[in-house]
């Protein structure tokens, strides 16, 4: 197995331009494709239709180019919301059955990525324990798939889940059901933190014994150094891609993980660009959060009391700021919303090196 | 002379606790005012109200402490906007006349400051090169305040500058007058940028006579390196406080610059924070703006076209992360809109630090 | 005893000249003022200080005056949002103890408003029933001051009441105590609700012995038909002004109530304006709410799900825009946030008319 | 000829089973379809993708109904925002060439709708007399289609035209072209009144002679009584859909018109709803603008000084508000922006109705 990354900026949420003149160079075969994550224009909120509008024209095209429904195949993950310097653009992954080499010739691990999702997550089970159960089974089945056994050699897992609106919440009611929250923007938070935790159960970083449903976006000791979860208003079950490195895959691309303590931790950042080890970084992939303390290094931060703009827009600006300004390149995923992804007020940032 | 500043932090536009406890503390003499320098948590841009209201219980509190008019005893000079990780605070800066030592007998130049101020600027002459002649004069009657005499110990140049609104559009129309735009944001932009340019004919960056009308917001070759100016809805003149170092002055704080090339510019923070030379820094000044190229490092951005959010406070958000990044603290003054303050989607920075 | 009514547009939060003028003309003895009810133009939400500022400038303005502490002697209550074309002006509401006539030769009631204010809503109590009935019975007080006796010639009551920010919060857990909510914006609604609620028990709306805290922001279907309230970050208690007409009262205005059944139900607000019955409308005081089952006439609204506007904003430019076109005036007091004030969805509406 | 108009609300701008259930059922022939008029949730202004969004998922649709290239057989005209209570639906014009009935039988006008596109309105014709040309010479090729000879029987000319962006601009600027703005916000207004100019001397409103380059947005003198025109990110030339009554056309369908004369005109929509002499509405389309003179009925608003929303938003919600008070419906057509369309600060307001 052999894995391989793209990173194509976008002109629009629409845009295919680019990835169809890599197709064209023949260098995505779109057959090998098996997980697009791509950052959209949208506010990244509730309402934003950016991430849906570019999973269609992503889907429509592939599914143009392979004859076949792609929704089983490649896993379309977008986070809406470039704040600041943040570039839009897509990140195309690529796996190839055929490696470099044998198995028993390689002597470093290289980058191996895997994917899984779960079954839909019915509103009532949303931001529960139901939904972290099915996503820490489909992320074992997703390092299954990129052929990782140990948890230490996971370095990142994206998520895409889904979150509530007022028509669901309506459905749920209709039949006495209840929801966690009936605030539709914070069935994000509940959505993002429950697939985190699945996550850190699924690494074994958290026991599943030790949590209960009032832990979910309350008990943020309980967090995942690799989670990075993003809902979406387009999809109903949690899509997940797993990013690590393993002896099975060759190539010449590996990829390595640190956890940022603030929205300002540019030590973390720099700790990281150190595991380069003279190689070139490919793709940052980080989360962001506004500090629920209200404070970062101490001072008053206004995030969570801007009623104008939501916090999680303004810590993308932020974490997106200080990467780009350490990494040289604003065309990094910087997703927001990192409840129990990292330390409270921080979160997990991993990037993709090429040897040599 | 002695200049001193203090850093304080505020839970709200009208919180002067902060304040009140350092001159109860003998730490600041209201009497030694001569500007406040502050970040309130508004939205920076047209509507903000959070500057005024500022303005308005500082000029009560110092008027019922000196039992006198303080509006031109003191420059005071809000910027609205702590996104991301700004926070809201007050620099305050004092000036005693009796400073520590003759100055026969000082051997480095201290941090000196020098306020001054123009005439109203009439909505008719906003934004154009009336505005630029006026903050020109004043800056130099600035300097000469500060005991600066040389252009190159002008390290920072702060302006509060007025804007447009409907009704100072209407009342020039109705006298058959021409405003300088009638989009009332807009017109922020021009008087910032008016401003500048007035800084930098003052320290003999440009020739007066190579500027013309045109020039302002459109030939952004032309800029200062150490302007930075802030538009306000009260207040009808501009304000001028000249950051510099003097043989005249003496303490053990100076001011030393730099220029952010863009946002992102992570190098020039640190060129400025190495000029500290293991002095600490007391506070930072800077500007930020979304480069109106529509890219930074060769990424599009996004903040020139977003609807939702203007793209001041974009910048002021990416540029206070990774000012803050650095310096290890969010409490610094970050105000956007950088027409003609550095290069085109850059902005000066300045740091003032306290020798061991 | 002699109420009267004044209706001051506004060129910004701090504005006065209007009322100054009233005043140097005669019309308004400051000495009389006892409530001033104004529509500012802040967001209305958490992070809106131009209420702040008002409030501010008002009450030193009034103190310069009056030569003593106004606190206890004015019920300052402004509301943010002036969205649409909703216009920011000042009601000042003034009563002098002598009327025109004895009530003994009074054959019609006549406006009369009564003022009065809760003790300090502790953080704790935000939202829960303590705020209820601690209104309660200052709404009953202030119905005493205003000298009437059947709740069914109340007509109006306003509220100005607190809200929970990040640090009143974190005070709260501190000593390890709970609040309501962690959402800020959402505190908002609680303290409203509250409120409300408590009006509704004062006016014999509601058995205070049929409500409890899981009602509150709940149980809809329990609510007053007149009360309006408004939550403020500047203020720690609440805030009481109760309209309606009174014997005791003379003078040729009177007040009369609606209830709109939805944000676009013209026809009460029509039927509000026959009960003027020749009699000229002064001012319109009423309540707006986004309808959170998320449909208005079978229609699906978006209000809800907007993450770039908060629905208090879309509401009250919806239901300004609607009274306006009716009335013909949009310089009236339209407040956010219904929660238990009216139906779900609507709100009450009141009108001062003044006889011919 | 017959013309059928159908309101089908959406759940996302996705949404296309309303229409397909009409299809199935037979109520819509997807052959006769001519135009898809919508209102879509996004901000309506430069980043709203949501149109482009619901314009890609139509398209597909049709062209998979219909096993063709759609764009030059359907005219798609979206419009983004809705705000306050106004809902998202699709407009689906159908047009069966054979009619009910003989002209010579006919008594009564009925509905006509005819289409018509303009070339490529390239970036720096935008906003400038060569787009009020172009679309003059669409408008009336869209009558001849519609059979329409009379300018008097047209009641409203949709357009959809679009607008500049950053790379837009950038390509203009690098072959030394100019743009007539570069504040891409501003330029969907240009748009929209270079459109509605070309609607005005297409119908003999005003005479082109008359016309400048610089009456465009500036002298509001000019206007058409029954242009709609919309601006959008996802098109690049203009797309023309003329409504009027004509002989040629059969069917119990037919249209009235009305200008509001300010946002909050009730009467206007009055007269027009008496119209109807008993018959019944089926649908409204109006265009909305914040009054830029910054007053309506003499009372500051605060629209255009609104940095966190723009002005085109606030008028929706009101407009939208006045006018589904009065029709009791909010799933209404209700677009921003009115340069030139109806007198400053009102607009066109057309309301198809079906006889008994």
């Amino acid at each position: 197995m052999k894995c391989s990354i793209f990173c194509i900026p976008t002109a629009s949420p629409a845009d295919l331009n680019g990835l169809k003149k890599l197709i064209i160079d023949g260098q995505i075969n779109p057959h090998e494709v098996i997980s697009v994550i791509g950052k959209t224009e949208g506010n990244g909120c509730v309402n934003d239709f950016t991430r849906g509008f570019s999973v269609e024209v992503l889907k429509n095209f592939f599914e143009s180019q392979l004859h076949e429904k792609v929704d089983s195949k490649i896993s379309f993950v977008m986070s809406g919301g470039t704040e600041g310097v943040l570039s839009p653009h897509l990140t195309v992954i690529c796996r190839s059955e055929h490696g470099d080499s044998t198995e028993a010739d390689r002597k470093q691990k290289a980058l191996s990525v895997g994917v899984a999702r779960t079954e839909t997550i019915l509103p009532e089970y949303l931001g529960r324990m139901e939904q972290v159960k099915m996503v820490a089974a489909a992320v074992q089945k997703a390092m299954k798939d990129a052929g990782i056994d140990n948890p230490q050699d996971v370095h990142f897992v994206q998520i895409k889940c889904p979150l509530l609106t007022a028509p669901r919440i309506k459905q749920v009611k209709e039949k006495n059901g209840s929801v966690v929250t009936e605030d539709t923007y914070k069935s994000m938070g509940y959505s993002r933190g429950a697939s985190a935790l699945g996550v850190a159960v699924a690494l074994g970083e958290i026991e599943v014994s030790s949590l209960r449903n009032e832990d979910i976006c309350h008990s943020f000791q309980y967090y995942s150094n690799v989670a990075s979860t993003s809902a979406g208003i387009e999809l109903m079950e949690c899509e997940i891609v797993v990013f690590g490195n393993s002896l099975k895959a060759s190539g010449d691309l590996f990829i390595e993980h640190e956890v940022m303590k603030d929205a300002i931790d540019a030590q973390a950042v720099q700790q990281l660009l150190e595991k380069a080890d003279g190689a070139k970084v490919i793709q940052v992939l980080a989360k962001a959060e506004a500090d629920p303390s209200g404070f970062v290094r101490g001072r008053r931060h206004t995030m969570m009391e801007d009623s104008d703009i939501n916090h999680t827009r303004h810590a993308r600006a932020v974490v997106g700021g200080v990467i780009a300004s350490l990494v040289g390149d604003p065309m990094i995923y910087v997703s927001g919303g990192a409840e129990h992804q990292g330390p409270s007020g921080g979160g997990p940032i991993a990037a993709v090196f090429r040897r040599g």
